[in-house]
């Protein structure tokens, strides 16, 4: 934007000389604009559904009436959701990709989904998407695919479902500079650490209990090593900051460590334990970070339960702000994609796109050795005279000043490897650099009365 | 929209017939976008600030610089905000109105700002505007205006201040369908009500704790009846349900009879009394309302503190969405006009404009008469034997089912116009119209053992 000198870019490009030609054949106010589908699955059969039953609706919000023009998925045959018509069904998703005015991708994953999405917008469509890993990894490459084509990006389903983020986040706070975001942005994590504080299970046993519910997958490395979470914070970071944000550029620590104790001891100190996505730009430079937290009980991202998802905005001028809403799920995702397209079909009716997504800032990432916070670190240790002092004299050593150590009397649960009475040994520091808290963890770790692996929680 | 044939607004009505001719004078990416501002007042100067401040970042944002280019006030002798420009003032709104590329609107009221807008959008400006009682009353007459006009009109800030709720609803819901809105919208009830409750208060001296600090005025009307929720409750339903809602379809109670007796029996309920917006679309119709409310405490609202504001948005496939931040102030409302100023600003630069508001659904509005609740009725009464037996057949005369009555034998705080000692009795109802429930209150109040006004809450 900007060097067009007051043309659109549609006009400016060369794509259409004559304003009487409407945009890629769209005659007029009862041609059907086209909607292509990559993927057909929990969400790309809500959008089919509602596309089809809200017809009528659609059509009076847009202009024009939206027509699914086409949807390719790996087994057509298997397709049986009684609202889709069989014969749009195809397995040729470059057809699809290319046949479009708009096209909506919801196959996921890296590739064939950059593929199809760059030829899509190089054919002249504009593109609708919830692939947060595509974006994360190739958002900028897309971004400027789209603006160079003179069509749309949107993606408000690739971050937290149904809950409108990426809209406010692009236009809304425009004009105000954005801090930071704090996010409850995976509901099978928040499902997890749910059911560990309201049962007292172990992370394992909690895992095993939402995959058998189907709150978390076969394979649930993505979710619980916290990369889902990191991917959407790269997007969140990339727009909230003007700034290129990749998957690569976000450190991420998952929930596997926690435990049943940790869960208590936060309790106790009427905190709660959530996975937070980390946005901030400060001096040091903009940072993205997924960790598992200690939440103030009494703070509005303590109440996200389930798999309701939440974002924390922190503006220069607005202040804070929290949107909160269905993080996952076939209808609720399949309303924020329905938002895009209606945006973007309007985009169509009347000409030109909705903003562009600059990243003009280009700030530089803030270095991991800047990184600072309270930690509240958990120990197992087999209990014998002197621990405490060696303990408290390794952060010593490390410059780290220590806030409280409990050590809790009470026997853990059994711990695998380790047949005799483990206790639960908790320091929480004060402010101190991360590089330094870890190998302060790692040398006390060397202790031979130190069993299992430590768990590490920022206080928020 | 939809008329137009695939060619923009802009082009079709005649007034651009040369695409190469750029829109209103903004000849390239270096001529400045005029920015022109009704009002410099709390939320004005602030506008002004941050044009000032942010006039790099804006620029690169838009891809054209904004440059203030009038502001008019009452008094601009008075006007010392050091970054503005003395040479800008002016007390002819009518000048600053009519040579804006964006007019800022925030003086407020009816007059003269319905005739300022309706100028300024037949100028040729787009429109940016924070004046709530304006859109309720007016707004139908000022969206058809921009449409037929060809530019915008956004107003995030007129309801809930810095919280992004206009927008979302404008365009993230808008392929989804919105079935009621719950919002706790006015700050200074929210104030006040939590003083109250935090301090055992009664409403009066409560009011007058407000006022004292700043956050009440010295006519508190609008807020404590209920007025300003309820021209943010006309404009949110209107936008929900693509229906024309006027302040004149709300109903309205304000918080002057809730005493804190009322809040200490909700709190024992585990319940908080806040001042709801409520605006519903089912079979009877659309309504839109606003009445002080007991929510259960673990209600998302019910964290809902002091000037912060927070909607609460139920759609078909989104399932419950919140929104929360702050209501009011100067900062926070000037982030919302700044977003909105961007949006615009960009349409300017790309040709075209946003999404028009169609109330193409005008549904009928639901009849005062269809409307049931379970109510939780207060009344004062000199004890005396056979009172609850006589008050419970004048609710059964009445065909309302009571879920149970509780008579405090603590007294009551004094009571102006009685000396006795008085006691509280609460009649809690299961659902029941609305009209009968007051009926039977009218009838209630008669004895002559009930002594001032009750108090009449709504179960949310």
């Amino acid at each position: 934007m900007g060097q067009l000198e007051g043309l659109s870019r549609q006009q400016a490009d060369g794509r259409s000389d004559d304003v009487e030609t409407p945009r890629k054949g769209i005659h007029n106010s009862t041609t059907p604009i086209r909607v292509g589908l990559l993927g057909v699955g929990t969400v790309g059969s809500q959008v089919a559904r509602i596309l089809t039953e809200q017809k009528d609706d659609l059509q009076q919000r847009i202009g024009q009436p939206l027509e699914i023009s086409g949807i390719a998925c790996l087994h057509p045959e298997e397709v049986n959701a009684p609202w889709i018509d069989k014969s749009l069904l195809t397995t040729d998703s470059k057809y699809v990709a290319t046949h479009s005015d708009i096209l909506v991708e919801l196959i996921g994953g890296l590739e064939p989904a950059r593929s199809l999405v760059l030829k899509a917008l190089d054919s002249g469509a504009s593109v609708v998407t919830a692939n947060k890993a595509l974006l994360a990894k190739y958002g900028p490459e897309i971004y400027r695919t789209a603006e160079e084509d003179g069509v749309d990006i949107y993606f408000e389903a690739a971050v937290g479902g149904a809950i409108p983020l990426i809209r406010p986040l692009r236009e809304s706070l425009v004009g105000d500079k954005v801090t930071s975001v704090l996010g409850v942005l995976n509901g099978t994590t928040n499902y997890i650490l749910d059911e560990m504080t309201t049962k007292g299970l172990d992370f394992n046993i909690a895992l095993k209990d939402a995959q058998a519910k189907g709150y978390a997958e076969a394979d649930p490395t993505g979710d619980i090593e916290g990369e889902d979470a990191a991917n959407k914070a790269a997007i969140v970071a990339s727009l909230a900051f003007h700034t290129p944000v990749s998957i690569d550029d976000v450190t991420m620590e998952g929930i596997t460590s926690i435990t049943a104790d940790d869960i208590a001891l936060a309790k106790a100190e009427h905190k709660v334990i959530k996975l937070l996505a980390v946005v901030s730009n400060d001096e040091d430079g903009v940072s993205a970070r997924v960790y598992p937290a200690l939440i103030p009980d009494d703070h509005p991202l303590a109440s996200v339960h389930g798999s309701f998802n939440a974002a924390f905005v922190h503006a220069n001028e607005a202040d804070d702000l929290m949107f909160y809403g269905r993080g996952a799920g076939g209808a609720p995702t399949a309303s924020a994609v329905l938002g895009d397209i209606v945006t973007v079909a309007r985009h169509i009716v009347q000409g030109g796109t909705g903003p562009q997504i600059s990243m003009y800032r280009n700030l530089p990432k803030a270095p991991l050795s800047a990184s600072s916070a309270e930690f509240a670190v958990r120990f197992r240790v087999c209990d014998r005279p002197g621990i405490l002092a060696a303990i408290s004299k390794v952060f010593a050593d490390h410059g780290i000043s220590i806030n409280g150590i409990n050590q809790d009397l009470r026997p853990t649960p059994h711990d695998p490897g380790y047949s005799g009475e483990l206790q639960t040994l908790r320091v929480v520091t004060h402010q101190c650099n991360e590089n330094t808290l870890r190998e302060t963890v790692d040398d006390v770790c060397k202790f031979d009365f130190v069993i299992g692996d430590p768990s590490i929680l920022r206080e928020m």
